[in-house]
């Protein structure tokens, strides 16, 4: 407890800080001093940037200034509740970022992306995040989790095995199972044809777990030709849109038909147009609707791609409320199936964290994972906004292996 | 063979007329003199009139003067082709609406809404539809249905019995498994509280499928009090939304809580605003909004209701191509699930049919169905379009028994 | 506190009787002094005798002398551990049988009954079981239960609604939720014809279930005249096994086709023979080879009916290790799917308990419901034992409603 | 026409031969002249000898002398009748094993494995048996197959590009669908632990399929050191059962735990007994048994490993009729759930081939298909008989590329 706590700021838009701060402790202040019991404190040894930050710091979500920021957190816990009775000191493990509490009627159906209980405004919270329960942020040295029991993945090997491959398990938080989520609600299976939107972090996170799943074919779609050529090093057909206007005939090109069995819409509602004059403008339901026109009859949909009920930064006062128009017609003639949401993390990590142990799957490098120290947070926020083909790992402690910065 | 057809016809936006016509054979001279050895002739015993045609009758579709109307039939065998092997002459059977060759992927994965080979424009065919398919209509004393062995459902029963059932199994072929499939989609399942956008006859079948899944509380909501009642008088509690804006409040009176656990809209495009000032414009999305309002988190919803990819009767450009303003936002924040298209009927039929032939459901009591002589069609029709409370079904042969017109 | 604690103890094979014992507390002496944090006390409004307590009675299993039994549990909470935080005093609560932590990985999936962590012995704990964790039995005054939040199963109603639905409600802590789960798992759905082996509690509260899925048919197999009376007077059909040696034959009288759509085993492993000869002996397979017999092609087969791993009482020594002459070569030629085990109750007493608070089933009624005050719980056993069609429920504060004895 | 046709058929217990026999018609004269219009007559490319192939002939069922066998055929179209519509003359097809109408319910909902139609003695047809319908076996220069439309899958590649490939496409007959369907049933997924219960052709598929599915291990057992070798080749951990009678420490040695997820029996009912003593005499049950040991709570377990209801050749008179000594006390207290039966090819052979053609797996390589001449079939049942590491592919027409005999 002598060490010092330290993370990243929301100071306004377009800037964050990296800033000391309190050492956390399992007495909540900022909730009438409530005594987490179920909770543990975690030195955090890896915590990455995700496009959600990014939506926050551009500006477009609500966020306080001196937010702590940071909701993908893998870290050994050094500190549990008195009711804590399986997760030990010592153990490293992964932080899904749906903050669940295990014992809600959703978390005990599975959905613990929308947890009743611990966000008291609205169903589910999140590190992070004003609106999402006001819990801490995880891109710091240590931070505090609630129900440790219930939401903390212990890595089930000893320490030198987990260190080694610990990039790839830092994708647990959120990313890979968030891409998985995507693609298992979009009906991927063995043999399935998939249009993935997008080829960041999330979209290459996708298109590994269409592979995972058994996709014959997964074709992303992008305007960021590193992104593309990301996608491309690990097996994906791509799709250049600010190239093409019309995906269906890209996807024809690549399939001898213009519909796939199954698409995936990991980009959301910061998208824009597609094709040489499409793309240089903001259209949020672009995605959605390029997608009903690329699946088949009878596919699906799964959409883990971020759309908001309040963007302060939308082109129109519909998009502001999150209203879009989105060409539900053509969706219903084809009887298409929508799946959108958070993914409940929980229901995956396991499974995923498995195959990476295992050796099944490179998560790590498929999403180019690059290992950045604390103090350079703002550099890598302002890499990754300018599109970077990376995924940035923050390395509080100095102790993470892999590319570096 | 003496005997000779007679037909309800489309004439122009809200006019229909009854005219003779040829009657039919197995060899398709609209399609090359195509011998259809897989199909059969049927003597319609019972026909409904549906909220499908109307829309087409409203010129809310592309419907082509002397377009036979009609896909809800039932029948007795006639005459069947030669590669017929087990449906016989003399068989009662239900026609599913839409037309399936079973032997597309589709098909042969469920999903008979969306084959892919009898409907060459696209994927999906029905009875009576220029577009999905040019297929004759059904509201005629003779009808001609390919693939018999896979589409008709034989209904396992001496005739008297089901002569005696014959208005609850004329259900069977559209409008109960539309319903079940809108509750099904949904998630309704024991202990369910569900709500119903509309108390039309589809509206009516989904609240009964509702209380057959096990459904705790169904709660219908509809701007015409005729249909608001019928929905009460087996078991729905109900809301007025000419009255009431706030659906979520209505929900609250009903239940302690202001959202259900599923939703089905039954009501689609041709839909008009809540409230007493809302319900005097057409507003197509204000269904699909309200659900997603009304819906808990991780909850699902369900679409059987038609949204069209061409309404020359919209109100502006974006809704004439089937674009609507979705507060999608408010979805994706609760982690919604949306099913949407036609149901694929032959996935319930065969177990519709036991809950009526063993007396589990009335169905016919429930959406009030009221028997009309072919001739009376027009009337029908009309009547129909005022909102009345009534599932009109035509007896092309005076052989059906049940309350008259 | 200052009330005394009085519960049912197992003295010898065959004899039960109430003894006073020490009030719990949420400290476990047994457990090394284990403080439970999570755990809490309560007051026992109901609690039922179940078959499983039978076997134990009957010497079929290992119970030692002093055990205090019982796991169908209802009651109100008096004292909560520290770290309970959803779970209040004065909730009126349903017990699953199932003792779950809601931290391990089966928990995480669903599958509480078989809990990884409550039993250190092995997966599955429950109380009053000497091998399924050491927990106390909750036929008593006061019981403790552990992770009391994920537990427990609060009745969202003013008291006078819960005390007036009590003996339903009852039903929720094993049979309503055991005999659902049998049924569920056997594909038991809109429209399906069922045979449920067993006219005790479990397989009339299976058949109760089948109704509430939507079965077409029930039929119930026993060689209890009063327990076949009791199916009947519910809707089911019924066969009398002690007259007829032949299933099949029985289920062709019904149905016309001498096979079932889905088969429920509420028996389990103290089976006797079919038939006037075999009725006389036990032969522990014989339910689940007819069940074989009578299920179609493509069916599946539910066993909630209890089949042990030693079985001190079996006739021979392969049965006493719980190994049984299985045809299982029919039943793969069938292609059927069996599902075993204990039924995860948490999995479906939500949803039950808004049946039975919307009025959608009457499971006391259907199961013959009886309270006894808890200190004639000996004469309880007995009579039960002796083939009486009741469901024991225990009144131990005398504040139950209901048929008494 | 002009060709002859010739095939392998059966001796008697322990010989087959080649034959000249009739070349196939449309019309059956042993079923009255039956005219198939929805038939078609193949050029069999590829037919493979099959693990039931030697159940048979062995003298394990019952065949009759004269009748040819094979299930397992890869061909083009050479005649179609009057009712095929789409697959057309020149079409490379896949053929599955199950012949299937595509017009009775169990077709309709998916369980082409138990087909009411096609086999008047019971649900479920095959090639090649006197039992499963009298159909003639594939094992033949040509072969007929009825309802073309329903059950042929054209591979929709270019010839050439077929013709490459043929060797692993055509394993989609039987075994490829059959190890799937084994782990698919069994739940494998990402990330699974998998024990595989044999390494003949079926289970190496099956041990394909599982990396297919997403598995983090897949442990194979067998007695054989040949086949062990073969499924290490492509990265299973494998365990010799002829010399290790404790399966469940053997996986603990992989493991660290001693139990896996999900468990298949790719053996069936003509298994020895486990370790140095065990392995020399035949015990029915031992596979079944020992797959309950090994899978943990709430596992299920995939039976695609043949059981069958008389078996002439069996030791004792209960396992004549198909009645195994099967541990069901501790399936049941695992909550273990089974699924039994004939793969449904049709479910998945679709996305099989597209793996496949898209080079997703190796599964040729895997099994170690070896090319053998059809006048050569003697020959090759005698070797596998034996128990070589290969699975037999005979070449009618010497088109075959790949290892040859």
């Amino acid at each position: 407890m002598a060490d010092t706590n330290r993370g990243v700021v929301y100071v306004e838009p377009g800037r964050v800080s990296v800033e000391d701060m309190p050492y956390p402790t399992l007495v909540l202040e900022e909730q009438n001093n409530r005594r987490l019991q179920h909770g543990a404190i975690l030195k955090v040894l890896a915590t990455n940037i995700c496009g959600s930050d990014q939506h926050m710091v551009r500006g477009r979500t609500t966020a306080p200034a001196g937010l702590t920021l940071g909701h993908e957190i893998t870290g050994e816990v050094i500190e549990t509740g008195e009711d804590v009775e399986f997760i030990k000191v010592g153990d490293i493990v992964s932080v899904p970022f749906n903050i669940a509490c295990g014992r809600c009627r959703n978390c005990k159906e599975g959905h613990t992306g929308v947890c009743e209980n611990v966000n008291p405004a609205r169903a589910g919270a999140a590190y992070g995040y004003v609106d999402m329960g006001g819990w801490h942020g995880g891109q710091a040295r240590y931070v505090v989790v609630p129900y440790a029991d219930w939401n903390l993945l212990k890595i089930p090997a000893d320490r030198d095995t987990v260190m080694a491959k610990l990039l790839d398990l830092a994708m647990l938080s959120d990313i890979f199972p968030t891409g998985y989520h995507g693609a298992y609600t979009a009906g991927v299976t063995t043999g399935s044809t998939v249009y993935v939107a997008g080829a960041g972090p999330v979209g290459l996170a996708c298109a590994t777990a269409c592979f995972l799943l058994g996709a014959a074919v997964v074709i992303v779609g992008d305007m960021n030709k590193d992104r593309l050529a990301q996608a491309s090093s690990f097996g994906c057909e791509i799709v250049d849109l600010s190239a093409h206007g019309n995906l269906a005939e890209e996807i024809e090109h690549v399939l001898g038909m213009p519909e796939v069995d199954a698409a995936v819409d990991c980009v959301g509602f910061e998208a824009r147009g597609h094709g040489p004059e499409g793309s240089t403008t903001e259209q949020p339901a672009t995605v959605l609707n390029s997608l009903m026109d690329a699946t088949r009859a009878a596919g699906r949909v799964g959409i883990p791609g971020l759309y908001v009920t309040g963007d302060p930064g939308a082109a129109d006062e519909k998009a502001k409320e999150g209203t879009l128009g989105i060409r539900i017609g053509l969706g219903w003639a084809k009887s298409h199936v929508f799946t959108t949401g958070q993914c409940p993390v929980m229901r995956y990590n396991r499974q995923l964290m498995m195959a990476i142990l295992h050796d099944r799957v490179q998560i790590a490098r498929n999403v180019n994972a690059l290992v950045i120290p604390l103090d350079q947070a703002p550099h890598g926020y302002e890499e990754f906004d300018r599109g970077a083909a990376h995924k940035y790992v923050l390395d509080p402690h100095g102790e993470l292996a892999g590319a570096r910065f």
